[in-house]
């Protein structure tokens, strides 16, 4: 006691010495017991380092910059507890700092992530919804609240998400990827958050990290699910680290600013030369954003711990990876699997914007592409841009041999290629893309298609805050803030408040009714989460699918689930003799309407509306 | 003696009933022993077959056509020699049928073939030069000369091929495909020759089997090689077995004439109904093509022994197959894997006509893709349509993300997928493309620079016959006529002469000499052959690329050869500085183009006419 109560006298008179410790804390019986705590403070690296309570110390390590000290320590059968780190010159202790190894939530290892019974919507946190006032501003970030301005700060912030998750759940989503939340302390273009300068801190204007944790109690509450948008790549110029960095290749510097070319290709590119493979690499990614260099051991621990923590702070139930295949392909995989290896079912996705299959199932978990080169991302998840680019062109387009319909149906083609499709995320528009209702000049039959492919077809379907009530915005005239809007009704002065059926105008909630109809059908249909699917070669711009779990004779009639998905892309009335699809259809005589409810007689044909989709569970 | 007297009486006088038999010789000593031999002849099922000399037979079928008997005998161990078939019934010869196994060729089975150190010169024979005025009609054959219908029998045949040879040896050709020689007896458009009607005899119009072999002892003679066009998956409707099928399934039958629907994805594709898949496979594609079962053993070894028959008799040195994946893929697999087991150094490009890289590395023997399927093709080269298609596209577009330079640059990335990129056909345009001198308006600097492109990356270059002189012609307004022109002075009364420097225009002989030049050079450059690419991305719509066989600093100076390649394909003059290649260019300091001979300094930058090509051997 006597002991103790001496640290805590010497801790607090030189406190001042330590300006940061990371991970702030940690807990105790981690799968891996190995945890590197980064310790910074001016000199910090002339003391030695030990620790009470005979917590070992595996390793030290010292950069060229005297203010950061690394210190690794084994937390291997140490129950959760408090400690202390003890800094000594000449054998005397100078001061220590209290160091925690929390209490794990019970099987927080073995925690559940999304996969494709899981429908995933997409907030930007700044231009949802503002929950609270009062941090729209705040006095320790640069960039102030100003509505006035598209790509300003506008207020959102976790409060307001919380605020309307019934509205999220009521839509049919079940899980939530709200783009970062850390603090991104530019002066501005700060609402996007991807330049963010403390890893460890939500940026007030969105919340405090309680909030964030209280935000993802609240989803669990309700059976929604967190993922957490993570950025491997950069940080933003603005970090703290930044104006004293820990070692000078922490992050990629060049003599003057080099930007990635973003030819990705390179990665796999047998004829790729070094030098163009250094600029996709080690290019930034932004003048505000440097680039982190995750083969310095030291980097990658700092990143991996970070996400862990998040995870097992905050409680989340997966990631998002931001510009995955922008850093170093062979430490990126080790930070995947070190979190896998943590959480064996946690769900990560990484933004892989190929335009390839092979490329992009390349990046995919035990990929027999990336296996041409020995490499395994152990990354569960990619972005299946491919058919985001289809789906953002093809209602509008004529079927020929390969536009129209047969642009979908040639992205199924390759699923061969891919270890996992079940763990592709789907969609047809994200924060980056234009948005669908301006593609399709807010033709709701168009929209209804869009949806109704993304509900029926493998993977995980995503779907972009606003779209269900219509919002469009052109990117290509407005840029960024034309598809970033806010959502009507966050504000409390909105003259529209779209998160009510009152609220919504006639034309949003035909938008609202039909997606919430749509995929509060899909919520429990595993025929379509994990079934298989046989598609038929488009006709006329029509296309035809099935997903269903048994054809085989013997598996009893109430197992068997068929759903046939129909589509009109054309602008006639089609009607499709079903006599072709006798293979899937078999002894099913009606089809039932997802949305209208509506039986129909599917034993000999079937007419479509132009411009239509239609989804019928067989019976 | 007494005995073989007798057959020969027995068999002279009942010779009649035999119509056909087929192969109609053989050769000793085979790696595959087996041969089966189909006899044809009225009721020819009735009677029982055995042989003289004691050849073993090992299995003789019967199918419901009375018609056809298949007898299969055992060589293994019999010397060259001639030999009898006794039919008898009822244990008494009613006739014989004299057979012969012939001696082969020295090191026939080691035969070499054709490789990327070739360039393969593709011609249709209808269309190239007249040798024979004689053969022009022919009485067995119902398609008559006339060469004032575009789409008609203009006359062109073998000894036209063989009065050229010197031409296209000195044009720097090394390899001849010539489009299918075999009868084709349809009554109109028979001059393509893909619907076959005897694979066994040369079209009379074209020259007789002599002809052929004399044709390929010719070219030998000058160091050239020469390729069939073999067909797997169609006869033509007039082939003389339409009219009396050996078994009903010899053929895919359907109700009505039902196409392929050329969706060839649906082989690999997870999500194929089974209904697109039969009609793509099964299917025929055209009504005078109706398409083998190759999954019926009977024609599998047809066609395997028929395809084995053509090189040992004539002397081949390699095969392109048409509409490959068209046929059963394993059927057609072990046709492959039979033919290369017969001869392991034999070259088999298959037409592939797939638009994306994983799909077409799959049909390559040992691809990583086909073994996803477990599938391998065997097949050792493939046709690589998707650098064809960007050929005849990129010369006329802007650089940007993805086109101009971007889209050949895309195509390299992408190399990693194949098994063997050196065996890859590589072509801008064939017999059924546009003509690229169409597509580039007779641009002559846009064709040089396909040409450079084509003569400097990994591959086989493939020129189709008559580029070489400017010949163009739209297919998109006269369809196949259009690019399958004759060749001027392949016909005596021609008003130009293009096989000669003197018959040729000025612009001709300015297409030629730039080929000739060209791939003469190439002839003998293993470092283009078979060396290694680095190339780099893409700026201002240049490219430039380096093939390389020695960058190890160990390797002696003699031993390293670089070749640098630059395009311009901007309408501006472009000075690019060459450290950014510093790489490549390591401490070599010039540059000899190899067109002009010019000596260029590579020590500081390269300045680059617009839109062109300049290949430059580094010293």
């Amino acid at each position: 006691m006597k002991k103790l109560l001496l640290f805590f006298l010497i801790s607090s008179t030189m406190f001042a010495q330590i300006e940061r410790i990371e991970p702030p804390f940690w807990y105790a019986g981690m799968h891996n017991p190995e945890l590197q705590i980064m310790v910074y403070g001016k000199n910090i690296s002339k003391y030695n380092v030990s620790t009470s309570n005979s917590i070992p110390i595996t390793k030290v390590e010292r950069t060229e910059n005297p203010n950061y000290i690394f210190v690794t320590i084994n937390t291997k059968n140490i129950p959760p507890k408090d400690f202390y780190f003890l800094f000594k010159e000449n054998e005397k202790v100078i001061f220590t700092q209290k160091y925690s190894l929390k209490q794990r939530r019970e099987n927080s290892a073995v925690r559940k992530s999304f996969d494709a019974s899981d429908m995933m919507y997409l907030i930007m946190p700044d231009r949802f919804a503002n929950g609270y006032l009062k941090n729209d501003s705040d006095k320790l970030t640069t960039e102030k609240y100003n509505r006035e301005l598209p790509e300003g700060r506008h207020g959102g912030d976790i409060q307001g998400v919380i605020n309307h998750l019934d509205y999220i759940a009521a839509l049919g989503a079940t899980t939530l990827w709200i783009t970062p939340l850390c603090e991104d302390n530019e002066a501005v273009y700060s609402y996007h958050s991807y330049a963010q300068t403390d890893v460890y801190k939500i940026d007030p204007r969105y919340g405090t990290n309680e909030d964030y944790t209280r935000l993802a109690t609240e989803m669990h509450k309700k059976n929604l699910k967190l993922v957490m948008d993570y950025v491997t790549n950069h940080w933003g110029l603005q970090h703290w680290m930044m104006k004293d960095l820990p070692t000078q290749d922490w992050i990629h510097q060049f003599e003057n600013f080099t930007q990635t070319n973003h030819r990705r290709t390179v990665i796999h590119d047998i004829n790729a030369s070094k030098s163009d493979t250094k600029i996709c690499m080690d290019g930034w990614f932004a003048p505000s954003m440097p680039d982190l260099n995750q083969t310095n051991p030291l980097v990658l621990n700092y990143l991996t711990q970070n996400a862990i923590w998040w995870i097992e702070s905050s409680n989340l139930d997966g990631f998002r990876v931001d510009t995955y295949n922008y850093a170093d392909p062979i430490a990126i995989t080790k930070w995947t699997k070190a979190i896998t290896d943590e959480y064996p079912n946690f769900n990560i996705v990484g933004e892989i914007s190929m335009r390839d299959q092979a490329q992009l199932s390349y990046w995919q978990k035990d990929s027999p592409i990336g296996k041409i080169q020995n490499f395994n991302s152990h990354l569960p998840s990619v972005m299946d841009f491919i058919l985001s680019d289809a789906l953002l062109t093809v209602f509008n387009e004529d079927g020929n041999w390969e536009s129209g319909m047969a642009k979908v149906y040639n992205n199924f083609a390759n699923d061969f290629l891919f270890p996992n499709v079940n763990n592709l995320l789907i969609f047809a528009e994200n924060h980056d893309t234009n948005r669908i209702n301006h593609v399709y000049k807010n033709d709701i039959e168009k929209y209804k298609m869009t949806m109704s492919l993304l509900a029926t077809v493998r993977g995980i379907p995503q779907l972009y805050y606003g779209s269900e009530i219509g919002m469009a915005g052109n990117k290509d005239d407005g840029g960024d803030a034309a598809i970033r809007q806010d959502f009507p009704g966050g504000w409390e002065a909105d003259p529209i408040n779209a998160f009510t059926k009152e609220g919504r105008t006639q034309g949003q909630n035909e938008y609202f009714d039909f997606t919430s109809k749509l995929f509060n059908w899909r919520k429990n249909k595993s025929v379509v989460h994990f079934g298989k699917m046989t598609h038929y070669i488009p006709e006329d711009n029509t296309y035809v699918y099935f997903r269903y779990n048994a054809t085989d004779p013997s598996v009893s009639e109430l197992a068997k689930q068929s759903v046939m998905v129909l589509f009109n892309n054309s602008s006639e009335t089609k009607t499709l003799k079903t006599d072709r699809f006798v293979e899937n259809i078999g002894n099913f005589k009606t089809g039932k309407d997802v949305i209208t409810d509506k039986i129909i007689d599917v034993t000999k044909e079937i007419t479509l509306e132009p411009k239509s989709a239609l989804i019928l569970e067989l019976k």
